[in-house]
């Protein structure tokens, strides 16, 4: 198999600037955090390394491996061990481009809380056209034989039997874990990382404040949504 | 028409300086948030562009419309997606010569709970003279049609319906979505946005600290307001 | 009268850091804050002027005034405008000598909560000695005639209807309106303020974690007061 | 007894670094918090010196003394107040290489509420095999008489009663007072420390997003302690 140098290495360079955001933002502390980004037509992923801290990595140190997680490059460091959540989520979800996983604080929480976080405000419907689901809790069986595929697979099973669409609601609470958020680019996963966690911020104290708060309507949801989504559009420079 | 150049020149970068403090003083993320300045005079509003980073933007990337929000600068970037309804609150509210908006965490959290933010305090009464309102929900038919312009309109409603001053109440919380602020400058119009919501995160905090707190009395709210607003002011080098 | 100018320039010196300090420990946003200090042998005070932007202030703009509160200095800006309560509390507390006032965030909740805050933990225990109290509110006629005297007298009146001692305790929360406190130094009273600010956070907290907390023992309250007070203490480099 | 100076010096290098990362991680105002190392074979303990501040702190001026914390470098400075708490802790858990202690915020609220941390997450049992435990409250007799002693004794007792280990717990809570965590490492005991308040913080926001929440089950528990921990661990590069 030969590689295509270039494309990769600029593959690498968008990881690695992708994954320094990540503590940047404030979405993660040591080493709770990585992101990948797929080519499907080159059929590679590139991929944090596991447990390297933020601030020794570098660009040539992120890790390639084929469409099924195996490490492609020589004397490579070892990927994320969530490399296998990202293949599932890649191969179920076949438009986006790149993941990322975290553990930031306040999407933690409501992960951890076990429940679905509501579109209280526009802030989330900017970006996720809807509540964002909360997977149920995996079974033992599950935890213990391929638990990071089965965490993949249970963010599939949610999105399946709720009739959700990944590039509408680009990420996901794992239930007692944290959230996964996906998008076209490393950038935009890792945006969608930080509004996510804001909105759970905000929907904590929502309820806080005013415990009768109910979602807002949905003409306000399309409204915010395709604002910025799809061919009418109109937010930004187009 | 001719343009006044140094005066827009300085326009500009006025209201570049003053969008540029948004996340320096952590009111926004990513690209959430619009300052905007206006000369009666000339008949301009200047605003930012829609959805360009803060760390990219250039003085000269500023926006200039007519007071109907009609872009005057051949080339220019598109203003922001809420222009209309800086536009409705310049024609409201003639005295104001600023408007920002912002998603800013506590303020937004007010907005979505779609409570009016009490005067807990003396922070809150030395800029807010009185209970800082929070608009209805828009309606179905506001939102699908000039859902910006409604934004504005609900706002105007909102201060003549209960016959607030806008001068004297330089900011709103629009239900569900988040706050307006404004001022005699977009410094001014800026620093009230940090106000609000440093007072917001006050207010929720204080009423978990005491379920049965109580706006301060109106003449504590009086002493602090006109200690720095007014011809009996005295705070400040006068 | 005849001013020790090097001793006035080394005070201004000293009460301009301090003041520098509020906004870098995030004590202070704009210019919500202030600190003084005094000489009573020179019979002066140094303190702030009044609503002068941090970040444009300069050493030798502060302002020095007798212990009345007169204004010393030919071309001198205006003093804070809480000058007047600085001066009641050094008249009333004569050993201190330093003033420190802020908004800050958690010791304002706690001040428009209207409650004293409690002695939770030993954090609260190594600096204030006992319940940090809250001032009843200032009735209509306190407010309207003198309010900034009153603001100190009734600080005063709540430590002696206590018999709380100044130099034990050495700060206090003035109802709905924010926190004074107070040192030997204005490094001191500035450590004292924000040492008030994280444990009004604490004590927040703590009382949702757990609803049924009581305060700590007395016993616990004397040991850690002690280890860093008085002529026992044990604590530092002595 | 001749010392090694070299092995010292690289120990109080050490110990001077991960003191410093403690107001870096914001795990520390003032100069609350300690680190130290011991070397059994040397019969030594580095730690910080009481009540210097951190930012004039420098690398020699670590504290050395013997295993029952007495100094043993002429001029030296006098060391933390809690070191007999230390000596208590290398004596009994005679694997750990160094303890930390702070009095950051989110621990010291979950201490001062006198409960156990639930393990409600997979942040929490990727480093703690399960609840952190809260000592009980010491007695009058206690605190009187070698308070810092029986500080360690009680959170011992507390480990030996309820039959942890303190290698799969590296933390506890002591009532009333903060959080001490201990680790292979000054750099692991600050980790253990940042994760701590991480996961006190996280614990307490579950709580009020889900009062009904409960700990996750042991599999996942053991699942995520064992990914990082122990001979079939498969996270990182190691």
């Amino acid at each position: 198999m030969i590689l295509h140098e270039e494309i990769i290495t600029a593959m690498k360079q968008r990881v690695f600037e992708a994954n320094l955001e990540l503590p940047q933002y404030g979405l993660v502390k040591l080493t709770w955090g990585n992101v990948s980004e797929v080519n499907r037509e080159l059929g590679i992923i590139v991929i944090k390394p596991s447990g390297v801290k933020y601030e020794k990595m570098k660009a040539d140190q992120m890790v390639v491996t084929d469409l099924e997680g195996n490490t492609l490059e020589e004397g490579s460091l070892k990927p994320s061990s969530d490399l296998p959540t990202h293949v599932v989520l890649y191969q179920a979800f076949n438009h986006i481009k790149s993941i990322v996983h975290t553990h930031s604080t306040n999407s933690v929480m409501w992960a951890q809380a076990g429940r679905d976080l509501p579109a209280y405000g526009t802030t989330h419907a900017d970006t996720f056209y809807g509540k964002i689901p909360c997977t149920r809790q995996l079974t033992k069986t599950e935890v213990l034989e391929d638990y990071e595929i089965n965490t993949g697979n249970v963010i599939v099973e949610t999105f399946r039997k709720r009739d959700l669409k990944a590039n509408e609601i680009p990420g996901v609470l794992v239930y007692g874990h944290g959230p996964f958020t996906w998008g076209d680019s490393p950038t935009k996963a890792v945006e969608n990382s930080l509004i996510l966690d804001e909105i759970c911020l905000m929907a904590k104290e929502n309820e806080q404040i005013n415990p009768e708060i109910h979602e807002i309507p949905q003409y306000l949801l399309d409204k915010h949504y395709y604002r910025k989504h799809g061919v009418h559009a109109y937010y930004g420079q187009g």
